[in-house]
């Protein structure tokens, strides 16, 4: 057992937890928490590190001999973990790598790009109610928020795991691509020519989501093969990012179950 | 203009900011920015204070004149706002006061009912996106996180001054009232029978909603007249309390545009 924050393997993985660039060298992701830790794909894991007591006490019910382990003093876990109350777990996991051919090519595709999309919040909201709504993938721009982003893995309760995404250098050309594929593009916009129930999203298609204060940029925006909006009573201007992905995203399941 | 922070009026305001029993005496919210400030309704705004450099940069453009206000330096200003980077503008309001008679009689009744809710964001987002919605009203039990906690009212980006709700001691009660009057009451529930898109919301109407972690109580569950599910793919368990809400709120706007 590690017992000590000046252990050579201790700063190995607090320079992992606080460097992005790092982990994106090395292609892994932090993870920590019970749940997200019984989530994980078998062949993703890499490294997964308990606390004393929380070994202590899930050993036998969680079968924890069967994993390739470190165990760290309850203190030295705190000073590692990313959380103000950690559980006891942590886990080196390889960054899911997914290819914009493989994306656009799933069957009866129902996709969304997200364009500048900054909140960790919504980031993990979406991913968690997109594999809900039955999404195939998710194509964001570069500018998003890093999806692994420890807060955006947290909040999407594991669906990161389970939902194809990937970065894109050039949004426009990925939607060019989407188009000539037969997938029919959605721009979620306030000025939507049709409402949003008005569509049909039983073929191949893809909603365009935009920034949370700024909306989808205008070259992302006239890439799409409609614009649709959500219509709104009351004085409300305009919803929240995820909010709005949501209904469009269950909008889209709703007709499918009706096919 | 006020420079000190140990002047009488600094330290009421500051009390008043940082005690929801006050608050709740006095019946006043506090609120911050200028969004918000432009958002009051006129009756309800009881004082205002501006900093220095607010009014200096805004007098003219926002007519400052017309409000009787009171002047902070700028440092007395960040000593009594509740944000990190404040806009220089703080309003005493009223709290709006609504009586469950009132939300139950409306016309066409399209009511939330939220069951021990705990996020400030998630309440919040609903209450935003309940105004766009065409909700009629939203009824809380007690334990429901404070809606006036700033973080509620920021994230309301104005829907509170707007759409009628209230606290109730007896959300039983409040329950049985609502379908004496003939409006009928959806359980959000995993173990709900019918799919929430298969039901008829365009009559007199009410979605009940439950805590992030456990969904709604047993005693509150069983009085809804029908209990309704969101289907999910993949292996996602539940959605977010606000997504779930926002996708039943928006399913009930969209019948009853077709009406």
């Amino acid at each position: 057992m590690i017992t000590s924050t000046a252990n050579v393997k201790v700063k190995e993985l607090l320079q992992l937890q606080k460097k992005a660039k790092l982990r994106n060298q090395e292609k892994v992701v932090i993870v920590e928490g019970l749940r997200m830790f019984q989530e994980i794909p078998k062949e993703g894991l890499k490294r997964v590190y308990f606390s004393e007591s929380f070994y202590n006490r899930k050993k036998e019910e969680l079968k924890l001999e069967q994993y390739s382990y470190e165990l760290l003093s309850d203190t030295v876990f705190a000073y590692v973990s990313d959380t103000k109350t950690p559980q006891g777990v942590l886990c080196i996991v390889s960054q899911p790598e997914y290819q914009l051919k493989a994306v656009i090519e799933a069957s009866q595709p129902h996709i969304l790009v997200l364009d500048n999309l900054q909140d960790p919040g919504n980031l993990g909201t979406i991913l968690r109610t997109a594999e809900g709504a039955g999404v195939t993938g998710i194509i964001m721009s570069r500018d998003c928020v890093d999806i692994f982003n420890p807060k955006v893995i947290r909040s999407t309760m594991g669906s990161i795991y389970r939902i194809p995404f990937l970065y894109v250098d050039d949004l426009v050309q990925a939607i060019t691509q989407m188009k000539k594929q037969g997938i029919r593009t959605f721009a979620a916009h306030l000025q939507g020519e049709n409402n949003y129930d008005e569509a049909d999203y039983r073929r191949a298609c893809a909603f365009l989501i935009g920034n949370e204060g700024n909306g989808l940029r205008g070259e992302i925006a006239e890439q799409a093969d409609e614009w649709i909006q959500i219509p709104m009573q009351g004085q409300v201007e305009s919803l929240n990012a995820a909010i709005a992905a949501s209904i469009l995203m269950f909008e889209a399941a709703r007709q499918r179950r009706r096919q």
